[in-house]
């Protein structure tokens, strides 16, 4: 017997495969027409069933925040950058215990990190790969110069169980998919020029150029210099990518299904998806309000409450009833899908499959059982 | 062999139990004092064990946003108020499906909810207490004025299954607990009397006058006429709580352990707590950023990604290294602990326990294999 997507209990995040699918095929596609390594950052689905599907289409490896999502993709993958600073005892630890078979390259930009990330790899029997990050313009972490970009790569270089993986950068300040950013993307192009004359010149040219981000990825082309793009978001987009152009309404795969259980209060509606259920992130273009009604986007969700959002109504001729459902395109769909542990798949409206957020939440993904360091172990709680 | 907060591995929400149990002591005794029933908000801890606690201090039963929420608390508790509109199948499901020897009330502001609600008493073989959800000037949910209220309340009365409760209100307008609101909570008694007085008048005395939200429980003694109140927040407390006077900062039982993984840009820290630990909460009083610094509240979380924060030491002598555990007091509490699937308990320093945040999610609590509508039933996950 099929179910169909009114019958889902809401709030309730879902996907449309069909949607999904497309988005998978349109940025491999890019990346091969361009020759540039596909490297999909995890983050946003957290799902090791999706992760194999971009590499079945091609990726060379996955990026990861967290071990968490190291750990989980482990399972479906032998090469994961895990493109966040190797500091902390916890972290370095469970770095160090990742599958032996599976190479690992992190990203640093600071030399104090080293020694124990070296002690870490010594201790696992393994070896990291470490990209140097510089700050390209976004002011978040990355070494800020092409001079200390040298000195830490000769540091890594120098560092036992250590190797020198090449740049790593995150063009977070680079948003606009618009004509008027080609500027933006020429500066970054000198500014990496910079750090790869600089690297080569003392000796440690870097294999791999790599930057992240989905708007940014559809113009890495124009980027001399550029070997590789980690976009993440491209899989299910949201409403941020497609108002700044960098994908259309329609190639929105998640929205969270909502019920409107209140009419109640002129000119609004609510429905019960909150900031519990889809992130209190402001849209980062044009526009206001958490999310838009994907069959009439004029409605937005313009205040929230944990368990409430409140459509405003004020700019629509539509009169949703209580009980209706609602799909909401979120703002931010990376923080949509770390707020549930399940996410519905739906080929038009009827339900087809459902899979869980593996990598979501901290705790360790292997059997506590299993204490060894290197053995292939089972993934906790996919079947969940 | 002691565990030390040092230990522990970040980013993880610890709670002082010390503070966690002076913040359940001080409600308490200001319900106790002043003759009002307390209930609990339980979408701040969204643990059966602190909920426990509060019931032994005095609570008359708990207050339930979710589903979830009804289900867990229902093994410690058998009085539950689901302060959310009786609305959607799922949702009635399994308000009819909580164990029979709970008692149950939920709040309404539609008439047009009712008779679905009916339908699910009569087939989970109970009745609900429903109360009238009046509208003090939120504009969430909620009737707007006393007739819509005595229109309503009359339904339910006429509704097989269905006792009128009382009423109950959101004020979470009322947001400051200082001096000069005293004009704010006049109002709100001239408006909870004009509902009383109509309810009165047409032959529905509300057995239960029902106020929710943290700032505004600490002056319900000033507004006649309330007999219940729902706090939430207390029990940890948070930034927003300190900075509108409804707590002091010492108050603040819940922080986020972060440890700082970058300091190579200038007149910044980075921690490991961004976006996907914290949440995007803007602070809801004077001051900015997403958090503040434990031990320097003068450092703020001034930027995020997702699993990035980045502190602003511009206004402090502090200097933080590389590998630096800070601990982060959030904006909103109730978000932080949603994020996360369990909560670390110490004494000082010391570790002392940890418990799963049992009611976060939306998935039934309920094992699947007893499909009864009303025997008592193992409570999933709490153990995990």
């Amino acid at each position: 017997m099929s179910t169909f997507l009114e019958q889902l209990e809401t709030p309730v995040p879902v996907v449309d495969l069909d949607r999904m699918a497309m988005n998978l095929d349109r940025m491999a596609a890019y990346a091969t027409l361009h020759g540039l390594q596909l490297r999909p950052h995890v983050k946003t689905h957290k799902s090791p069933r999706i992760a194999a599907e971009q590499l079945r289409q091609g990726a060379v490896g996955l990026t990861c925040a967290t071990l968490r999502e190291a750990e989980v993709m482990s399972e479906v993958c032998d090469d994961l950058l895990v493109a966040y600073p190797p500091v902390g005892a916890a972290r370095l630890e469970r770095l160090a215990r990742l599958p032996q078979h599976v190479r690992v390259a992190v990203s640093a930009d600071d030399a104090a990190a080293l020694p124990a990330l070296s002690v870490a790899a010594k201790l696992g029997r393994r070896s990291f790969d470490v990209f140097v990050e510089a700050d390209v313009g976004m002011h978040r972490v990355g070494v800020s110069n092409p001079d200390r970009a040298v000195l830490l790569a000769k540091a890594i270089h120098d560092t036992s169980h250590l190797e020198f993986g090449g740049v790593l950068f995150y063009p977070g300040h680079i948003r606009q998919n618009v004509p008027d950013q080609s500027g933006a993307l020429a500066a970054l192009g000198t500014d990496l020029a910079r750090y790869i004359d600089a690297l080569r010149d003392a000796g440690l040219p870097p294999r791999v150029v790599s930057g992240g981000s989905t708007p940014a990825a559809w113009r890495f082309h124009e980027v001399p210099g550029v070997t590789e793009v980690r976009p993440g978001t491209y899989v299910y987009n949201d409403r941020t990518t497609a108002m700044i152009g960098a994908c259309d309404w329609d190639d929105c795969a998640l929205t969270v299904l909502a019920t409107v259980v209140s009419v109640a209060v002129k000119g609004q509606a609510v429905i019960d998806a909150g900031t519990k259920a889809l992130g209190r992130e402001p849209i980062r273009a044009e526009g206001d309000g958490f999310g838009a009604v994907l069959d009439h986007p004029e409605v937005v969700v313009s205040r929230m409450s944990e368990e409430h959002g409140i459509l405003d109504l004020s700019k629509s001729d539509w009169k949703p009833r209580l009980g209706d459902l609602v799909r909401i395109v979120p703002n931010h769909v990376c923080i949509v899908v770390h707020l549930f542990d399940e996410i519905i798949g739906v080929r038009g409206h009827a339900v087809e499959t459902q899979w869980p957020v593996a990598a979501r939440g901290r705790g360790p993904a292997y059997e506590e059982v299993d204490k060894g360091p290197s053995r292939p172990r089972a993934v906790k709680d996919e079947a969940r």
